[in-house]
């Protein structure tokens, strides 16, 4: 009887934390979207709304530590226990770090909004930002469904953000060697770029944790982690 | 008796666990220095060399999770012996991050020794590196000596790192806009020169835990995290 007694608080702290855990994700979704969508309309207002909302986001990873740090005291769980917990807290800061890319995309677009526009860069980027809030809407829904092959359809979808991301880099590129006016810019949004893509990785990360909760196996190290224009000196003839 | 016996087995698994930790520092240090050795010298091998050791620090960060695992399941730490636990498992997240941008920073090494050196700018990213390498060693010996002062004093530095990122930054847009040529090599050199950067706002992250770790008290956080470049309109005239 206490066994079930104990059980059950746990999983009903398990609960509450991923409840938490689903809270920030849709912060972090939500983050994602409108600072895209505030630099391709440079909408500041969007852009400071980005900003002010990281506040929410961080003060969730914290109380997600501190309940866990709670859990782990409490109810001394055991080792397979103990692994969620701590995937958990991998989770968190994991969607802390994107949060932390969508508010510095929101700083880039006042930035931006006093510079010429680049013809279709702001698109690009929002597609991609796109597919990568898709990507963490799927990757959560796994954690919670306990879902590894979800979870591994994410990491394959990576791929793809790295091409938009080698794509752009290459378009840029051209842009600055079309026309030296365009460099200011081109650079600002550049690192933009670089920050989805990195964004991108992190979802890769979220998935890796579903995958090592529910088989107990990390996954192959094998995925391609980096953009192909760290060692591919072809990125384009200068 | 029994209390005794179990807090210095508890004692010991820290120090095996800690013991992690600094070899781990110390292959990140090496790292960082070798890979700016390399971009500097244009030396391939070291630069190899580089990027295969960052398994090592990728094995480790898995060996200490492992470790801290095993200790919290069998010595079912009281809260203040977990809080170690846990910021000794964040402190070798941000140690595995800061192996990651050396291993980056030697991969374009490669791309980089076949395009036009650009004046000074590999120096002053090794000047960098030095310094970010020279935190790092600070904060993890204040580790070890739960020494809030000295860590304190390492974000404090960063701040230096962060200026001397944004003095490269103006730089690089000049060569860019002087000689279209430049570009593509420029926009390598910048990737690294944030990279660099960023290690240094993990051995922020590091000082923050460490401070945590002895006040029990999470820092201000009230310092420049970013780089100025993000919101500042002036970074160069376009």
């Amino acid at each position: 009887m206490i066994d079930t007694h104990i059980a059950s608080a746990f999983d009903r702290d398990l609960e509450t934390i991923q409840a938490l855990i689903m809270k920030m994700g849709g912060l972090v979704e939500d983050a994602i979207l409108k600072a895209a969508t505030s630099l391709e309309t440079r909408d500041e207002e969007l852009a400071e709304e980005v900003r002010d909302n990281d506040r929410a986001i961080d003060e969730l990873e914290e109380q997600i530590n501190e309940e866990a740090a709670r859990i782990i005291a409490i109810r001394q769980p055991a080792a397979v226990d103990l692994r969620v917990i701590l995937c958990v807290m991998k989770i968190a800061a994991n969607l802390e770090r994107i949060g932390d890319y969508a508010k510095n995309m929101a700083k880039r677009t006042t930035v931006l909004s006093q510079m010429a526009q680049i013809h279709g860069a702001t698109a690009s980027i929002r597609r991609m930002a796109k597919e990568v809030e898709r990507m963490l809407k799927d990757v959560l829904d796994a954690f919670v469904q306990r879902d590894a092959a979800t979870a591994n359809a994410v990491i394959h979808r990576d791929e793809d953000v790295d091409q938009m991301y080698n794509a752009l880099f290459r378009e840029f590129l051209t842009f600055m060697m079309e026309d030296p006016r365009n460099i200011t810019a081109c650079m600002h949004l550049h690192f933009i770029a670089k920050n989805t893509e990195r964004m991108g990785d992190h979802a890769t990360n979220i998935a890796e944790q579903v995958i090592y909760l529910v088989t107990g196996e990390v996954p192959d190290d094998k995925r391609p982690k980096d953009d192909r224009t760290s060692t591919d000196p072809n990125v384009a003839p200068a």
